[in-house]
């Protein structure tokens, strides 16, 4: 393909890539799409590490990152440490959690000790984030994005610098517009189906709202996120308007996923019925696999989530033990198990390398157009 | 265009003009739609005024007609009377509603007293539903749907051996088979982001879910409906697979429609995010503007929704009153007056024939059609 945002990043086929994990991102770019390493559970050497084994694999062809950088976070301006927010959080939420877990025969003890290898969320505020990019601008990354909010200024001059172009998440044309006032290049427009923090407005009408919210901004490209797992939704999104496709879940079951055995085979069975829109694992409302821990947060009598960051603080022990333990086969903790995902995991059916999955898209896609266009023909 | 959808209809361009306004309905086939009549809101009797109505106006061209009949209601099996079913309306949620409307300087003084010209809630069971569609047969209609669950089998047949098509609303693809494998010839998915009854899985996802579900049954059209407002999102939903759009909500800022000037005002102003899902007005999930009435069901301390038909018998008396007063100008009366509509009201910004939607309609379609050819243009 041969579109503006193809030439401006260097790539043959506009469908971009998220995930945590390096070998994803690596396999996307190489298959002519642009990997995104999601950067927002790594510690700077961690993403020192992972950005250099990425670079040495795709033999110079473009790849990015996002980060995490919330406009309004609980400790948000503060020096805040993450044993002082830990402090916040109240007695009883964390006996709520201790009692579904005990509930589902888990050993509660030691749950929450400190682990002294663990993320610190002072990265998802504008200091640590530029600590971050500062290691990210020592690798040829050619796209910065933002997943929550308007990206700080500062990032946004630092990056335009280097000649990295800069994205940013929007789930409605309100914040578009603020997006585009500040200068970001690349907005994704995620829809209510997208995995992990979403807003309410539905793909399909979000893409046009968007594009007609920022028409003015001409050089501006707008990728279309939410639900998308297949070569035909890219195409429809491009019908409207859209310069790609932004997709999270659909490198979830892939063979070089990040994902847990539990969560793989859960996500293969599900339907877009099985996933919901919950507070309850990072304070904002986030998509996921529906499962014991989102029904626990919904049940009558349960606490409200705690804002971000500590509902994130709170849940992410609970979480990192129930993933080891499904692992092993513990059915309390498979009951629990769950992660991110949009409502598209029910077009998710099949295990496949990552490369398998951009080549599908790219038939998808083009069997797509020649769909459309045959509606025309007599 | 020639797809076998259109072959089928007799029509010329696969867009579906859902509407309980019979003026829009004639249009929508004049222009060479598809109008659907909504005739839940009818009595026998003016449905057969209204059909008349629409026969004598589109020259043979077809149309169609769409009833509610729920597999699950409450009353349904029994020869309950509406007079009945308000008596098992609990004073508590009369009194809740009073006091709403009190709040806002809105006098409730005969608010409970029947109303001998309103229609009658027998029509969303089987033997109303034969009813009306006894009357229904005596005109050329193409196509008979059912909005909610599988149309009854009597029904089916007795459409079938008229050669009239049967079509159903769908939500999920768990319920697309069943549909399937009752005989019914055009499946209507419908996302969470469409107006009225909706369930909560996107368009986007839904369509093509929907289409793998039924894959076996080659002789089913598909549908698309939910957010659909523009001629781009139809292409984009023929794209994955389609073979048509069904629209409710563009309709309604039409000069033709049915809807109060306060509501209009409303639609036109409101941007995707103005809509909520609430059981306050029919009992089952519908999608609708977000007003003090939708408002005060979300409340603390609000009582839950009574299921259908009870709620939609609550609800309409007070909703009779306020478009009524709203359209005199009463500020308490507009800040409660809302009505049925999907997402796509951010895309409606503009009051217009709706022969001029359905031609702007085809005029986006082929744009988007030439704009995603391009995508594979060198």
């Amino acid at each position: 393909m041969n579109t503006r945002l193809c030439k401006r990043l260097g790539i043959e086929f506009p469908l971009f890539g998220f995930s945590h994990c390096r070998d994803v991102v690596a396999e996307v770019t190489n298959a002519g799409g642009f990997g995104v390493l999601g950067a927002v559970g790594l510690t700077p050497e961690k993403l020192d590490v992972e950005l250099r084994w990425i670079t040495d694999r795709v033999n110079g062809k473009p790849f990015g990152i996002d980060l995490l950088i919330p406009e309004k976070m609980l400790g948000k301006e503060e020096d805040t440490t993450d044993a002082e927010l830990r402090a916040r959080i109240p007695a009883g939420h964390k006996a709520y959690v201790e009692g579904l877990l005990r509930r589902h025969q888990i050993d509660t003890s030691g749950l929450w000790d400190d682990d002294p290898n663990d993320r610190d969320s002072s990265i998802m505020r504008e200091a640590g984030a530029a600590r971050m990019l500062q290691i990210a601008f020592k690798y040829p990354i050619k796209m910065f994005v933002n997943a929550l909010g308007v990206p700080p200024a500062s990032i946004i001059a630092n990056a335009h610098e280097r000649g990295i172009l800069v994205g940013a998440l929007t789930g409605s044309p309100r914040h578009a517009i603020k997006h585009a006032q500040a200068g970001v290049d690349v907005l994704v427009a995620a829809g209510g189906e997208a995995g992990g923090h979403c807003g309410e407005i539905a793909t399909i009408v979000l893409v046009p709202e968007v594009l007609q919210a920022i028409e003015g901004h001409v050089n501006i490209d707008v990728l279309a996120a939410g639900g998308i797992a297949t070569g035909r939704q890219m195409a429809a999104c491009m019908a409207m308007g859209a310069a790609g496709a932004w997709c999270g879940s659909v490198w979830l079951t892939t063979t070089e996923a990040e994902t847990t055995p539990t969560v793989k085979e859960k996500m293969l069975k599900a339907t877009s019925a099985n996933t919901v829109r919950s507070r309850s694992r990072t304070g904002k409302p986030t998509r996921q696999l529906q499962s014991a821990w989102t029904d626990a947060w919904q049940a009558e009598g349960a606490p409200a989530p705690l804002p971000m960051p500590l509902q994130g603080l709170l849940s992410r022990p609970p979480m990192l033990k129930v993933d080891k333990l499904a692992v092993g086969g513990h059915e309390g903790a498979k009951a629990i198990s769950s992660y991110f995902v949009g409502q598209c995991v029910g077009l998710m059916n099949e295990e496949q390398s990552t490369r398998s999955v951009v080549y599908e898209f790219k038939k998808d896609f083009y069997e797509a157009v020649e769909r459309l266009s045959a509606t025309l023909a007599d």
